[in-house]
């Protein structure tokens, strides 16, 4: 059976209200709510769908990741986020076929989902988050 | 009741046949066949999902605009593709919201389908390909 592989695609963004009316245009969707993320310094709203969903995230503050992002390389497409059965078991996957990580264990996302992040270099310049079903 | 809103994340990358690796190790899935799509001068790779799919894409020629973007940016992330009920009338509706488009009608994608593209400008640096469903 087929499953849905990712979670949802986030898009760095520099003003979140401006960008989530554009995106409302685009999709024909409305976002529920907008989430702030303390512990990464973000903003974040969030479009549902059945499968992949789009995710929005402004940073808050200068030392968030997003602000990084966006004084490097400007607005856009951020990271992937995918879906797993078992995340502990797919970050051992991924480091023995030389997959670098960026978290060697899970933390708790949003929702108290667990997540880890792993590294760009190995997987074409996309970062991509794990999120256990 | 909410629909799927992404069709899937496309992936520009060098070397195809190592993408797709990396990428079924990450993913836990297989891709079914490698697509080659003359009109774009790219080869395509597409893993299947319920909802948002990933579309690992390499160029065949330097013309392509796979191999632009490359040289530009690297490999990444390059584009979403969004599912739309009715094309012509988003590309109108989007126009008069002030948002640049690339393909100002629709145009034939694989499989016969309905495909325009969005240009990133008024989008907050994403490109953004509309799907009919």
């Amino acid at each position: 059976m087929t499953k849905t592989l990712v979670s949802h695609v986030g898009i760095a963004v520099k003003d979140l209200d401006s960008a989530i009316k554009s995106y409302e245009i685009l999709t024909g969707s409305r976002i529920s709510e907008v989430e702030n993320v303390e512990s990464e310094n973000v903003k974040v709203a969030m479009f549902s769908s059945v499968g992949g969903r789009i995710e929005l995230l402004a940073a808050t503050s200068e030392d968030s990741p997003i602000a990084k992002f966006i004084n490097n390389r400007g607005e856009g497409l951020h990271h992937i986020c995918i879906y797993v059965d078992d995340i502990e078991s797919k970050l051992r996957e991924l480091k023995k076929a030389g997959i670098k990580v960026i978290d060697e264990t899970y933390r708790l996302g949003a929702e108290g989902k667990k997540i880890a992040f792993v590294h760009p270099q190995n997987l074409n310049g996309v970062l991509i988050e794990l999120e256990e079903r």
